[in-house]
């Protein structure tokens, strides 16, 4: 691949080519000030900390970040319901906040968010050094089509974009023949910010109303909010459907967007130099894990900067393995692929499954099978039986032929992920389709309300 | 009424209280570059204006505004649809713009806009003006029920009351239930940002779920996109139905929110002090007509600070009665009621009514009356017969008293705003109820495609 032709390459170079040695004389300090701002202004870590016995005033350098005890959402969840509306890591009276979001939740209870001025130009920064790493440019027309309504995807992902300089159109979710409308009427080529799944479903809209998808002229689709990305044939689907280059961004709800992929995709990039502290640890026992090349674990975040609501070792729940091999970009922030998350993983006997290697695999059987599949897993861990694997087949494939292909997939998944499902194959139509974050796995113990 | 108890009475206030000397000494050279700029940069005005045989170079005061030709949004849209995606008024390259929004038409064709980093300053600053003026203040936690989908209403005026402090939390249309759950769920005073009809669906659906509308603690309404609270009764259902007090903010699309009401709630006053020049018209002849205390014309508008869509004589199509007397809160803008919209105006045998002064007389009559109603114009004009106008009785209101009630409409009608209309009462529960926008003229001419 050639070099960056033109212009710059770098959002912030300064910060997105850091040593290590810098990188550290910048964000100590920073930390420190956190952890004491957290302690002072956060009743939330104050007593958390004080329950762990641990008082960060004592804490003079970043090692000592791993004697702090993780911060879970849930955690964050209960002290909004205990102190409303946002609960006590509420660190500056509202009449400092300009924007408040909440993010989903497994558990359905939204966790409630405020921002500063000071918080939305950081959540602006990160994005912005996401968006440009991933090939978003001024001149650039990008069509938004996140869920605005209270979701910190929405709003803030918009200006992220605006403050790189490309130009924003709020679509939203829920108006792709609108959007479609729009794309025909504009005549030029266009960016897509949305899901992985939504740009197939809006691939699937156009074609229904006989519309060739690639006609949108859609050219670069920048996509998050679910993993789909990091399986290659899944990412060459979306790109072939609608004739685009698919480029991965990845972030939290509560942090920003603050890691994508470069022009070299071999990776999502970390790009939270000098504002987020990211480390690794072993999600079973917290112990933490060198960031050190092939390293596996959960990502952890601190960020060093936050005015509103401190994250000290915020747990992801995102498992990824780490590289560190140079990046011909010349970026120095280690990169990541999302294995899947920990609240997606199981284990067969003994071996940790993610339904998002799944996925990978199904999908290389395209198109006998649509690379749509459902895991349910009927009852609770330890998993001693096969698990049941639907997956669907592809439209046209005889039934007579369902036997074979059901063997065919049992064995590559035995070969290549070293567990055996109890595969069944379903006819095409069978499986729902998703218009935003993919749903696979399904918990359906038995015995149990859900 | 108390002059403003505390702190900072205007958002700006070096513009707000400016004298006519002062404002004409700093706007008239921005009024002339913007002319300098426009036949530069545009070719849509070059053109228009070559048209006119008109050379704004030769224009050197700002008296010389009215020789120039006015702009109407068809002919913005046309010339999007000549040479999309913006049309010959795009002023700046698209690496310029950072956002784009399409504001709704009438025609059903939406006029695509894009701002640049210098347009959205300014878009702020006056939604902030009129916000402050409103009683909008840092710490209020403002939810915004406005579409955020391409509409200028959304994505800006959320950033507009972000750039005056408020703690804005977005939540779009369609939310309401949802808006219900978060209001019971933060346990605070909080604000809405709204169209006045969506306050009253928002207290029915409250009311359809067994929740006292007034508990939803909502204490300042902000409402905009229709010109209900023009009127009085209107204003006084919503600030009943959820006990708050309701303030009026008025802006166009095109133009961002321009126009509020103070405290003393005497009229819309003008903000647009030093960004944006107002003229007063006669809608028909086109003739300027002096912005004197009782004047009534329509409202045209120019911009004199912008980069990227330039409008010069933009009419709005808004019919208004001006008010020049000063105002206690110190503000000099002139002051403005809507009357109604060109477009909603009819003529019945000479005289001009607009069914904003019809709902004013039908809301007088609750509760026998609902205040929803319908007029329905079933030939072209010359309007030369009694044009038929719907009325909803009040829940259990007995059908026997419908003809009295209809004879008492007609004669109160026909008291008040000089014409006789055909009035049907029809019974509680005919007429649609409105979430956004109300719709109340309906032009059904026999014999013609709508």
């Amino acid at each position: 691949m050639k070099p960056e032709s033109t212009g710059r390459i770098y959002w912030n170079g300064e910060m997105e080519t850091l040593g290590p040695e810098q990188q550290r004389a910048i964000e100590e300090p920073k930390l420190l000030r956190q952890l004491e701002y957290a302690w002072r202004a956060s009743a939330f870590y104050r007593r958390k900390w004080r329950a762990a016995g641990i008082d960060p005033r004592q804490i003079h350098c970043a090692e000592a970040l791993v004697t702090l005890p993780f911060t879970e959402k849930d955690e964050l969840q209960e002290t909004q319901e205990a102190t409303p509306p946002f609960g006590a890591n509420q660190c500056v009276p509202l009449d400092q906040a300009i924007r408040m979001q909440a993010t989903g939740g497994t558990t359905g209870r939204p966790l409630r968010m405020t921002l500063t001025r000071h918080d939305v130009a950081i959540y602006n920064e990160l994005g912005a050094r996401g968006g440009w790493a991933a090939g978003m440019r001024p001149g650039d027309l990008l069509f938004e089509c996140m869920n605005y309504s209270l979701y910190a995807g929405g709003v803030s992902d918009h200006l992220s974009f605006e403050h790189l300089g490309a130009c924003v159109a709020p679509v939203g979710i829920g108006q792709s023949k609108r959007l479609i409308e729009i794309l025909r009427d504009v005549r030029m080529e266009t960016c897509l910010w949305s899901t992985p799944s939504y740009a197939l479903h809006l691939a699937r809209v156009a074609q229904d109303h006989g519309i060739d998808p690639v006609s949108l002229n859609i050219r670069k689709g920048f996509f998050s909010g679910d993993a789909g990305l990091a399986i290659p044939s899944y990412r060459r689907r979306i790109e072939d459907a609608l004739g685009l280059v698919a480029s991965d961004i990845y972030g939290l709800g509560e942090l920003g967007g603050f890691a994508a992929e470069c022009r070299y995709r071999d990776g999502l990039h970390f790009l939270g130099q000098g504002l987020l502290i990211a480390e690794l640890v072993d999600p079973a026992s917290g112990q933490a894990i060198a960031l050190r090349h092939g390293a596996v674990g959960e990502l952890v975040y601190t960020t060093i900067d936050r005015e509103s609501c401190p994250l000290i070792r915020f747990r992801s729940h995102d498992h990824v393995r780490v590289s560190t091999a140079p990046c011909p970009c010349g970026r120095t922030g280690f990169r990541f692929r999302v294995l899947g998350r920990s609240d997606d993983m199981f284990i067969v006997k003994g071996i940790n499954v993610y339904p998002l290697a799944i996925q990978d695999l199904v999908l290389g059987f395209a198109p006998v099978l649509t690379g749509e599949f459902q895991v349910i897993l009927p009852d609770p861990p330890p998993i001693t039986y096969d698990p049941p694997v639907r997956v669907e087949a592809g439209d046209g494939v005889d039934p007579a032929e369902f036997p074979a292909l059901r063997d065919r997939v049992t064995v590559r998944i035995r070969e290549i992920l070293m567990f055996t499902p109890d595969v069944e194959v379903v006819s095409f139509g069978c499986l729902p389709k998703t218009e935003r974050k993919a749903r696979r796995l399904y918990r359906r113990y038995r015995g149990e309300t859900p």
